[in-house]
């Protein structure tokens, strides 16, 4: 269980099977968002058919509401939002840091008032693995201390070292929880660190031998990115940073991303990635094509009998038109929202399954600087 | 084409079978109602698979958005909305008359303005003939005078008399269009009248009559029920008229209904019905079950592991539970409501065709009775 094989490799980029409990994931993988238990409007069944073999639920949201005394009482997150393949839940760290002015943050936790009702809360690494243990996805995150993408050297060097004390807390209580789950319990969930240190080299080196030192790990995360820097700074820290990983497990860059991140991440050796823009932009009636984004709502699809991308083969491109797509939006009818999330959704995962599938044919750098080219030659409109 | 076979009666409830171009429908028979072409939120695929057999379109909004010349260029509604089963459009009257202070009703036709934009726009019986040719759905509906629910004699007799009056210029304007529409486009779409009359018996009869002088049709519908009257009032105007109309033909009653009001309607012998509440009501969180209605936002259903209603076969109640449905709506997450308007829908279809075995094994009575005591039982919390 939570074991980790690469197929094959072209530079830092492979392709491999992460084993899970609820199941196996092929990377490099997307994950899709459900923030509530729920991707953004979707039903799981779509998320399947859209062929995600892993899913993403926030630990805030959820130990807000429903909290998760109630996921535990229905038998668990997968039970409870109707997903049986595997699950990752995030730790919270990166949504308390980003209630600026609601947040306290010290060293035993973060309080926090509720961004609902304002209702006070406090997390610590340990509450927040029990509250990851009770609604009981595959994987559960580290709690760490996120720090802007723009953080200097002193915050981001404060950050950093208080995600590895506080990871020494949370591996501890996880190891714990899972003991005392009985004979099985220790095959139920794996805990995965999450490296931080900013944009600065010498902090994310610091983080990644202070978490090895803390390990072994069956998966390794990169927190803190994406959140304000600059793409070339993003690329940067993860060519530093792989050279001195494990091969052996898989990398997961957090909140990562657009279609292009994921080609870029996965050049640089990422294995799993999520992101909300999928859903986000789909609500928005924004799609990802091969040639670059669309909006929907302009008057130019207005009569077009073409589907959102004709090399798609998600659902929503094989059954339904630019035309009725755009008058959807146009209308505010809910269906549109749906079936463009839908498409962004297969765009990304099938994205990462042509990742795949070049690399174990030896071919993906070759693959992968045609698509981008293609992909950026109209540009944004 | 457009017939309609009676299999069993029990007093003046029906068991038929309505031949469409697009197929058959079996009745009695509850029409989801799909206003911009998509039942709000819900995917055809899901449509279908909650056993609809036919759609409503509504005209009044596909001519404003995106326009019945965009659906005709994209091969007609049925292609443009990805529905190939029988479709019906509405005639728009209701929606005008609906827009109080927004238009002006003359013999010629009704000027009115947009809701969406205020722009002046004119629709005629003929225009209207015209706008549901291009749409190209199996059945379009007369353009009708609808009056209030309490309208007094005289402002219901004026609206009954006008919709006569139309009734032969659309039935004229239908014809014209299905000759210059070559060879097989007589079979592409059939017209049906609809009676009016508030709730005045004499007017009624007076409808029926003037209704059938134009025919023969292959449906005939019932129009100005259901819009502020009370409940004994409608089934007494039904009971009134049904005995002068023909047996031979479907009975549609226009935008009946709750649960209830099926029942009601079918044993005085309606054979279609339509209705947006059971979308409506989803989108609040509101349920029809057999015990009655239920509203999922109660702190009662936080922890229940219950579906919605024990006896429901649809989709949402074979894979969803109360609590996850609650949280769903708690959280604002729009899955919810695209889950309990699948209920829904299904909830009606169904007694629809519970209705519909029952009648063929000569019980429906004694099946309705047992169905309404227990739905009103507890009584709508």
């Amino acid at each position: 269980m939570f074991s980790f094989t690469v197929h094959a490799t072209q530079g830092p980029a492979r392709a491999g099977t992460l084993h899970l409990p609820h199941g196996e994931v092929k990377t490099p993988a997307f994950m899709p968002v459900g923030t509530h238990g729920a991707v953004r409007g979707l039903h799981p069944d779509e998320v399947r058919r859209a062929g995600a073999e892993i899913i993403l639920a926030n630990t805030y949201h959820l130990h807000l509401r429903p909290g998760e005394e109630v996921v535990r009482a229905l038998g668990g997150l997968h039970r409870f939002i109707g997903w049986s393949r595997p699950l990752l839940t995030d730790s919270g760290g990166f949504q308390v840091f980003s209630l600026e002015g609601l947040r306290k943050v010290e060293e035993e936790g973060v309080e926090f008032r509720s961004h609902i009702d304002g209702v006070r809360h406090y997390l610590t690494p340990e509450s927040v693995m029990e509250i990851q243990w009770a609604l009981g996805a595959d994987v559960a995150m580290a709690f760490d201390h996120v720090v802007p993408g723009q953080a200097e050297h002193g915050a981001a060097r404060d950050g950093m070292e208080r995600t590895l004390r506080w990871l020494e807390r949370c591996r501890r209580r996880h190891a714990e929880l899972r003991e005392a789950g009985g004979s099985d319990a220790s095959n139920r969930q794996t805990l995965w660190p999450i490296i931080q240190g900013g944009t600065h080299p010498d902090l994310r080196r610091a983080s990644a031998e202070g978490t090895l030192n803390l390990g072994p790990w069956t998966g390794i995360a990169i927190g803190g990115l994406s959140v304000g820097e600059e793409k070339p700074v993003m690329h940067r820290v993860l060519e530093d940073l792989f050279p001195v990983l494990p091969t052996d497990v898989p990398r997961y860059l957090m909140g990562v991303g657009f279609p292009d991140d994921l080609l870029e991440g996965i050049a640089r050796g990422v294995d799993l990635f999520d992101c909300v823009a999928a859903t986000r932009n789909g609500r928005h009636g924004s799609a990802w094509t091969s040639d670059g984004k669309l909006n929907l709502r302009a008057a130019a699809h207005r009569t077009s009998d073409e589907p959102l991308d004709p090399g798609c083969d998600c659902e929503t491109c094989r059954q339904f038109s630019r035309a009725y797509l755009r008058h959807l939006f146009v209308a505010e009818e809910m269906l549109g929202l749906r079936l463009v999330s839908i498409h962004n959704i297969r765009f990304l995962i099938r994205l990462a399954e042509q990742a795949r599938a070049t690399l174990l044919e030896g071919r993906f750098d070759h693959w992968r600087a045609q698509w981008l080219k293609r992909y950026h030659k109209r540009g944004e409109p």
